[in-house]
This record gives structure tokens, C-alpha cells and sequence, in this order.
């Protein structure tokens, strides 16, 4: 009996290695090509026109479970014969769409990807969604997105802005234009809004369309730290709103209506964020109803905390957006409360989507029509 | 004899798990801050005041043999009673370097660390420099960096190019300014002359100081793709140069001359480059004499291949540089040629520096002030 165990025993061993030995077969290259995302010195990962992925990777000799998490699920590697490891899959979902590699649990980038900014660099898939004219580079007069420095009195040192110009205004040298102050989530960094939210090219296509007034878009980082502040993993100083609202009151919006052709009024100047932007767009925003006309609050922020400081003569609008599976109920029921108030608010509900990019792609495609108008 | 030699490499093997099992010991955490590249949401790698640098990431548990590598040499990580692997080391050399997580002999990015291009996204540390002055943020007026987007027909898309404009460029509207084309290396993209090489820090500095004319500088990417060209690994299309030469000459250049307040004329155009972007500068700009006046070689290029093609009455100066560990001898050599030719060429040897961006740093700062005198 006993060796009838072990050698049923020694079989599934056998069974299992052979298994996890699995050689991957490679399909036929024909037919794949680069992604958008992956980066100049990599074959992959590719696509094909059924849109399904090819991720190509390396992992140590050591590594037991290689898979990959992308769009949020798991996909279990295969080996190959030259000893990269293989995943070949649709995506669970469209638009912008996170991956990393993940050896016996921990988790890596694949070099072979372009990075953008999402706690910490990660690589990415963008994914074509039914939907995605308008965030699509188009040939129409493309604007600039410039880094911009200027000397920030809370943090003791030169602060970066990223800041969108559109196209006509290096030609046209007396026009002035609104200014839409646009801030990223608790994730990401000041170049997100163009690198993952391709805000720039949005409303490159929105101007050339006639849709939108054309407009400055200053995006700042929403982590502003005073010198000994802690910093570190959770990147949060103990005074964030109130540090970030010294540098966007006080320093930014000074600087940026000294060095840029603006409109310097409330009327034509607007504050909106995504998640932890639309916070701050709140607690800071919306306590300085003086500066702003229109505020926009993507996935983050309730707008109806401090109701009497807002200055219902100045404020043109309150919008409100989120995904689907996010919280609709709620943004109605606040757009209710703000509209029964005397103060004229809106919202927009993504369809199918969720706390993502592609929630805040059409949010911003929303909001930008409704300002300085 | 047989059985003491078992024995023998039984004992041997116990000490070997016990080295690899030993318990990396976390020094005092006074005195320790984050690096200039550490990224926000990390608190590793950190410096010390002795100028060592602190690595701590995760492995696998399977992982066998982890080390980083960090500016060209290989340091054994230890793991800690937290499960994180660490290296305390000095830098064996200063200015920009690369680091990179080895894990059983596959290379990973440190999570922890802010990235640049450079034969795909790499983690780095910025050690000071006995002269790095030069290339630190100052409290000066600061120039732009703008991600600039021309309709590219060689490649049948959208481009960008990196531009850099000088501090006083929108403060004086009627003013024109020459213009600096300055080429990457083969490793890197449009944006590493400003993320790696701090081009724009020091044009500001420089600028500031008087000792430069204010100028444009474009960056754009060295590689230049028809459609159907073979991308991939190496990144070369199979004819770069040609490709290149249409892009930069037909298309940027023009571009450039008609986006931007330039002075369109060869005596205030001159181009630049390091290793693949010194070779493109002999390659395309010293086959077109007649388009620029000015060009700096920086670890690239042999100038003399067709003297004969030179508009003497046009090049103002050929510069060539290179790191005194690459071949002063060489570039002497070339410098003395052009010379013996009737072209006025000069070169500079970056003092105990490789093909490297301190290198590269340093021949800008020497070049800059040579351009448009």
C-alpha cells in the first residue's frame, strides 16, 4: 500500500513538473505589431487585429508563479523554448490600462513598456475603446505642453507646473485666454493629465471643432511639502490642503497670471481635479469662491460641506462627474442639494467605468465645453 | 578519507546558507534622507552626510543572488529581518548614474526610484560633483521646456520634439534668437538632454551669468521610422541616417523656423550631439554647410571624412569633445586636421570622465559660450 502511495505520489510530482515545464508555442509572428505603449528598444508587447496582447518578458531561473496583473486581473505566464515568459490575452477592459509583472508575488515593470506616473512608474496598455475619437491625435493645430518653473515660498525651492498652451497662442501676441487649473489624483504626478489623460490633445480636438473657448491648462502636483515635512510612501504631509493651497493661491496663480497671456479674473478662471484633485478642488477651490467661476469635481470631492462661503454672484458652475460603478447616486443627489441652494451645478456619470482614466478622459470632454462661456 | 571529505563540503555548504542567511542590520535612521531621485512615494534609496547611498527593495523568496548594480560596478544585497534586500555603499563615480535591482541575473527597475531613457526606463542616483555648480537649479529667471508637435512626413505622423526657450522669450515679443539643434545618444529619447544631461538648468544658469547668448535649443529623437521600417531591439531603422536627414533638415528645421521667434540664417544655427548624436551631426549637419554654422562632436563623430563638402566661408567652428578615459589622442588629432584645412576647430577632454553625461554636461557648458559670437 505504501508503495503504491509513493509511487502515485512520485507520478502527480511528475504530472505537476511537467506542467509548469509546459512550453509555450509561439504563434505565427504575422500579424502582430508594437503597441502604442511599448517602448523604442522592445518587440514587445504586441498586438494583433483580433486585440489580443503578446507580453514577452524575462524572470530570474528561480521564479515558481510568473504571471502578469493587467487592466486589475491576473494572468498566469508560459515559458518558452528561448526562456522568456509568455501571456497572450484580450483586455479585460478599454481605454488606459495598467500591467506589471508579478514574480513569486512581487511585483516588477516590464522594461519593454513605456511608463507613466500611477504609484509609482508602471507600464501600460492603451487599449482603443469604441468612444476614443476624441482623446485620438488628430491633424488639427496641436498646442504645447510646457514644464514651467517658479519659485515656491511653501516648499523653500523651484517647483515644476506643467502647463497646456493652444495652438493660436504663439501666433496671436494680444490675445489673453481663461485659465483652467486641472489637478491629478493621490497616484499620480503633474504630467498625468497629459501623459495618461491626454488632456493636450482633448482640447487640441475640442478648439479645432469649434466646441471649446480656447484655454491655458495649468496642472500642478497636488503634494506640496513645507522643508522638514516627512515624506515617503504614503506622500502625504500632515498640512497638505492647506500647504497646497498656499502654492496655488498665493504663488501659482500670481505666477502663472504674470507669465502667461490670462485672463486675471474669477470669471475666467477654473479649478477642477480627479479624485484626490477634485478634493482639493473642494477644500481649496470652493473656500476661495473669489478666484473661481467654474469648479469640476471628477471622482472626489462633495461639494456642499461649507455652503455659505460660497459666492453664489461669482460661481457659474459646480460639476460633478464619476464612473457608472462608482457612486451616481451621490453626484445627483449633491447637484440636487447645490441647484435647491440657488447655485447652478450639473453632473455627468460615465458609462461602464469605474475610478479610471477613462472616467476622467470623458469627464474633462464634458466639463470643457461648459466654461467661459 | 572519502568520508572526511563529505564531511568536509557538508560543512562548507552550512556556511555558505548561513553567509547567504545573515541578517542585513539597518544602521540608525538619523542622518538618512531620501536621494534628489528618489520618487515620492518611497523612502529608499537614501543618502547619507558621508555620501552613502541606501538601497532597499523587494525580491522574491525564491530569489537566489541579489545585487544592484550602480554606476558600472555590482553590490551583493543582504536581507533584512523585514524581508527587504539592502546595499549601503558609497558611489564609485559622481554626476548621473544608473542603477539597476539583479535578480539571479535578470535586471529589474528599483520601484523606488524616479526613471529616465536610457536604453529603456533605469532607475538613477545624481551624485555631486566637486563641479557641479553649473547644473544646479539656481535662483535665476528659468527658460521652458516645451513639448512641441510637428506633422512629421517621413515617419506619416505627429512628432514631438523637445524646445527649449530662454527665460526672456516671452517677455520680449519683437526679439529673435538663434537657434541650437542638440541630438541624444543612441541609448536615449528627445527628452534626455534636459531629465539626464540638465540642458536646460544650464542655459539658464549660463544665460543668467551673461556668459551665453540666449538661445533655442530643439531636441528632437535620432530616430526616424518609415512606415514599414523594422523597429525593435536595436531601434535602427536600416537607413537612420537618410531618414534623420529628411526629418531634421526638410521638416524640423522649417518647422521650427516658422513655430518660433528664430533667426533663420546658417550664422545663428548650429547642431550638436553625443555618441550617436555626434555621428548624426557629421553625418547630416556637416553635409549640409550651408545650414549651420556651429557644431559640437561630444564622444561622436569623425569630421573629416569629406573635407571637400565644407562651406569654409560658412562653419565658424567645429568642437570636438570627449572623457579623458575615451580618446583625447583622436579628437587632437581631428581638431588639428580641420585646422591644417582652414577650419577653425577647437576640442575639449572632460577631466577622469568615460562616455558618460558628466561628459556630456560638461561639453555643453564648454560649448554654449563658443555659439553665435
Amino acid at each position: 500500500m505504501k508503495r503504491i502511495l509513493t509511487t502515485l505520489a512520485a507520478a502527480l510530482l511528475l504530472l505537476a513538473f511537467n506542467a509548469s515545464a509546459q512550453t509555450f508555442k509561439a504563434p505565427s509572428p504575422e500579424g502582430w505589431s508594437r503597441t502604442s505603449a511599448t517602448q523604442r528598444q522592445s518587440e514587445f508587447p504586441k498586438v494583433n487585429s483580433k486585440g489580443e496582447y503578446w507580453f514577452r518578458f524575462r524572470a530570474p531561473e528561480t521564479a515558481k508563479e510568473v504571471k502578469i496583473n493587467f487592466a486589475g486581473k491576473d494572468f498566469p505566464a508560459q515559458k518558452d523554448a528561448e526562456g522568456y515568459w509568455n501571456v497572450i490575452t484580450t483586455s479585460p477592459k478599454v481605454g488606459f490600462q495598467l500591467y506589471s509583472i508579478i514574480i513569486d508575488g512581487v511585483k516588477y515593470n516590464d522594461p519593454g513598456s513605456e511608463v507613466v506616473y500611477c504609484n509609482g512608474w508602471a507600464g501600460y496598455i492603451e487599449v482603443p475603446s469604441p468612444d476614443d475619437d476624441y482623446y485620438l491625435m488628430r491633424n488639427v493645430p496641436h498646442g504645447e505642453v510646457r514644464e514651467h518653473y517658479f519659485y515656491c515660498d511653501v516648499e523653500k525651492s523651484w517647483r515644476r507646473a506643467y502647463v497646456y498652451t493652444p495652438a493660436d497662442y504663439e501666433t496671436n501676441h494680444s490675445k489673453r485666454y481663461p485659465v483652467l487649473y486641472l489637478q491629478h489624483g493621490a497616484g499620480e504626478m503633474e504630467q498625468e493629465w497629459v501623459h495618461s489623460g491626454f488632456a493636450a490633445i482633448i482640447a487640441d480636438n475640442m478648439i479645432a471643432e469649434g466646441k471649446i473657448e480656447p484655454m491655458i491648462i495649468v496642472m500642478n502636483n497636488d503634494f506640496v511639502y513645507r522643508p522638514g515635512d516627512t515624506r515617503g510612501r504614503l506622500a502625504m504631509s500632515p498640512t497638505y490642503s492647506e500647504n497646497f493651497e498656499q502654492m496655488l493661491i498665493y504663488e501659482a496663480i500670481p505666477d502663472i497670471d504674470k507669465s502667461y497671456r490670462t485672463i486675471a479674473d474669477p470669471q475666467h478662471r477654473a479649478m477642477a481635479g480627479l479624485s484626490m484633485g477634485g478634493m482639493l478642488t473642494n477644500s481649496v477651490g470652493l473656500h476661495h469662491t473669489d478666484m473661481f467661476a467654474y469648479y469640476g469635481l471628477f471622482s472626489g470631492g462633495t461639494p456642499v460641506s461649507q455652503p455659505d462661503i460660497i459666492r453664489k454672484d461669482i460661481v457659474k458652475l459646480v460639476f460633478e462627474t464619476c464612473g457608472e460603478q462608482e457612486y451616481p447616486d451621490r453626484i445627483k443627489a449633491d447637484t440636487e442639494k447645490l441647484n435647491a441652494m440657488g447655485i447652478n451645478a450639473a453632473y455627468y456619470v460615465s458609462p461602464d467605468t469605474a475610478h479610471e482614466w477613462q472616467t476622467w478622459r470623458r469627464s474633462l470632454h464634458e466639463f470643457l465645453p461648459l466654461l467661459f462661456r
